[in-house]
């Protein structure tokens, strides 16, 4: 039912060369493709010891100068190599030497998702090839992607190549059901496709259903459900199948560390913006920030995660406690009466401590130090099949999920004007710049430049990094106010969003 | 450690006579006590063949007259019988005819809480007397409860009777600690008291900690703990004791069916509002709403009902699918695509409908129609824990939680006027009642009364419970605007915000 992605996958997260173009499900016949036009995200990157963007199209020189850890040049998409859809501005910067390579990736693309074909839809006619099938045409998606690898580069790398294509994959059951005005059918043939005149037959009858248990009250309910809905829900699909693939390239081939992923889609009058992991998005209106997304930390889902351990304590390998405690107990203090928040509580309590609570909690830290079993301080994203413990045999992926949190903005119930725009950042840039600092950074750049202009929101990104990464002086990298400048890499999307009735500006 | 509450209530929860004193914990040297003064919380209730709020005082006839379904008279407490604790209104009515008694309850109390005696402080001198120990007095708190019961009413009436008692048994420890400044101490000595010496000592220093595994980082990290989240706590941990206690009695007497609790505890300049249900608490402060609880149901906390099912399939009993499903599937429809929810999505998607999808959904219908195995429509409360789904072995206890959601609302940090109120109510209002339409006939009614007139608020809770009960007409129960009126129980308070320094009032 769910398309598979290919699995040649060795060069894209591999060692130096060209990585491949991106590739298609394989029992799709028609590949997603890219449509002419000015996007600037094809093309293969340029090789090297690592990989940038596709979209940034650095030569072998600039590919050097952007892993240059000392001098952390600001990388941005030139004018002359094309513009990126909508105008979006990009910048990005390598850390200050906490890894070897940036390990950020970033993703913009425009998608064409065909109709996926039936079974029973053979040989492959033309409606197989990708032509628009029965009168009507395919869907476009706009996309961006942020994707903030930790413990190598290998996860984000191919993620930042292939979620996309993963999205497209589940929306290609969806492609007629979208683009319809009446409310989604609940229940498709067997055969996956809804033909146009199929849509608003009656529901069935439920008087002759044959229930399993006749003792069980009869409900004759039927629960609308909204095509954005379905959206969301082939966004999170997408998010699970990417990182099934990514496991699957684990067992063969060296895909490493994980990543934490912020995707955006733009589908239909709609921007679904999709969190899972550290990384943030706001939207600025009018001056006014609008959250877009919330962060997925040991501290935020502290409570899922001391469910999962309680409910299956073997996960925790008698190493650690799903209680948490505010500080590590010593065995001298045995006995004595020691504040705990269990799975249910908000609150904290005494309790009189026993030979189970001097493991080390499942828990444990403040903010940026909170980590899941004393390994990794983010809670959701892709990857990390392999992650252990150091030391132990205790895997840390059952506690992380790779499902995104999505959330849905309406476009064409505002009128937007040219400087409200979308922000998407890496975790390297909140550290240091607050929701508020952003906005004020962007307003100021974009009011430095016409409204027509196309490079203001680059410029706008660029600012971004320059601020949160700061300037290098004698005690490092330092803010304006001298404060430390953030030493993480920084990768920022501004996305303009009166851009879907401006494509070609 | 957790004081626990003796067992002798039979008569609270039994049959016809006047309710006992509430018992205190089995453990405490002293009993909470109340103190002297206006309140008129104390006293038995008036007998009969079933309860009523032990403030309300109402006589034998009175109490017929409470129970008739068909006049539905608004019961609110007298003038003349003394007032509640901050000139609190309060108002109730009976169902049109759902169950034979009303089975909401209501507590309205002032607490005060002694210190727990150690251990050591043997044999009890008169700090084990109730007395102000070291000096220092004991702690004070009121206390207001909704107890929404469902299947029978003697969980909510023992919950009404002994709930503000656990609350008091897990403050007693706490009694120095909120009344200190300085933050609380994370360990405590073993025999849990804390002197006022001990408590700016050093942190322990971690460097000569036993670590259980000596590969792990050592962290030198203290998490601190506000004397708030220790209040949150012990509210927490108080709806657990009670909740045991319902358990404890359900197996040797009848303590019929469960309850929703909406609780608020006012201390130390703090409101404290704990909900457990489906019953609402909002404020209203010069006009304007803030929401202080949300209500807990199969549709609100369908994830963590899903993930339970999920993790531990056995409670599903082989009758119920943990996956959502818009609607009953039939089983000629299997092999068909149907659109379904997992525990980690909040959209929707197709798959293939197997064998195991024809099983009943866990939960299942829309809005108040929703149910946990197709049996109970609320997810938190205290008791249910013989609740089993028709017909089956399968019980539902598992999926419902007894842990509150705690909101605190700081008194201190607002001016409030005599218009400003807290109101709480039970789902009986709420049905058929909006917060903006609560608003305006709280407003409505007290602009019709001197800002000094203490019965203000009884009457703005008479309005309410007048407004969404309706009055009766050819058709039934119906509003001003001829739709239907609630059927439900209905119970109100209406607690003005200024009260603190108007005690006397």
């Amino acid at each position: 039912m769910l398309g598979r992605v290919r699995t040649a996958v060795a060069q894209l997260v591999g060692g130096p060369g060209p990585a491949p173009a991106a590739q298609p499900p394989r029992d799709s016949p028609a590949p997603p493709r890219v449509p002419p036009g000015p996007s600037a995200c094809r093309g293969p990157p340029a090789g090297g010891g690592f990989s940038r963007p596709a979209f940034l199209q650095l030569g072998a020189e600039e590919l050097r100068r952007a892993g240059d850890h000392a001098g952390r040049a600001v990388q941005s998409p030139r004018e002359t190599r094309g513009r990126l859809p909508w105008s979006t501005g990009y910048a990005e910067v390598i850390n200050a030497g906490k890894s070897q390579h940036n390990e950020d990736q970033a993703c913009c693309e425009v998608v064409l998702v065909d109709r996926r074909c039936s079974p029973r839809c053979n040989p492959a006619p033309k409606g197989c090839t990708g032509e628009a099938e029965g009168g009507r045409g395919g869907l476009c998606f706009h996309y961006w992607g942020l994707f903030d690898g930790h413990a190598g580069s290998g996860a984000a790398v191919m993620a930042s190549k292939l979620l996309h294509l993963h999205i497209s994959d589940q929306l290609r059951d969806l492609v007629d059901i979208l683009q319809d005005s009446s409310p989604p059918p609940l229940c498709l043939p067997s055969d996956s496709r809804v033909l146009p005149a199929e849509r608003n037959r009656a529901p069935l009858a439920e008087a002759d259903a044959e229930l399993p248990n006749d003792a069980l009250p009869r409900f004759h309910l039927e629960k609308a459900v909204s095509c954005e809905s379905l959206v969301i829900g082939a966004i999170e699909n997408a998010f699970k199948r990417m990182d099934e693939q990514i496991e699957r390239e684990q067992t063969t081939r060296l895909v490493a560390g994980g990543c934490c992923v912020l995707a955006v889609v733009y589908l239909l009058g709609k921007v679904y913006v999709a969190n899972a992991g550290d990384s943030r998005a706001i939207i600025i209106r009018n001056g006014e920030i609008i959250p877009m997304s919330r962060e997925f930390t040991p501290e935020t889902e502290r409570q899922r995660l001391q469910v999962l351990g309680f409910l299956r304590p073997e996960l925790l390998g008698n190493e650690f406690t799903h209680l948490e405690f505010p500080r590590r107990i010593q065995h001298k203090e045995l006995g004595k009466k020691m504040l705990y928040r269990d799975q249910n509580m908000n609150g904290w309590a005494y309790k009189r401590i026993e030979e189970d609570d001097l493991k080390f909690p499942l828990i444990y830290g403040e903010g940026k130090k909170a980590r899941v079993m004393a390994t990794i301080g983010v809670t959701r994203g892709l990857g990390d099949h392999d992650l252990k413990v150091y030391n132990s045999n205790i895997y840390i992926k059952p506690f992380l999920s790779c499902v995104p949190e999505v959330r849905v903005y309406d476009l064409t119930q505002y009128e937007h004007c040219p400087d409200d725009v979308l922000v998407l950042a890496t975790d390297g840039l909140w550290d240091v710049t607050s929701d508020r600092e952003v906005a004020d950074v962007v307003t100021e750049v974009l009011m430095g430049y016409e409204p027509n202009d196309p490079c203001r929101y680059t410029m706008a990104a660029c600012g971004l990094v320059v601020r949160s990464r700061g300037a290098l002086k004698e005690r490092g990298w330092r803010l304006a106010d001298d404060k430390l400048g953030s030493g993480d890499d920084i990768s920022v999307f501004v996305i303009p969003l009166d851009g879907p009735g401006n494509y070609t500006r």
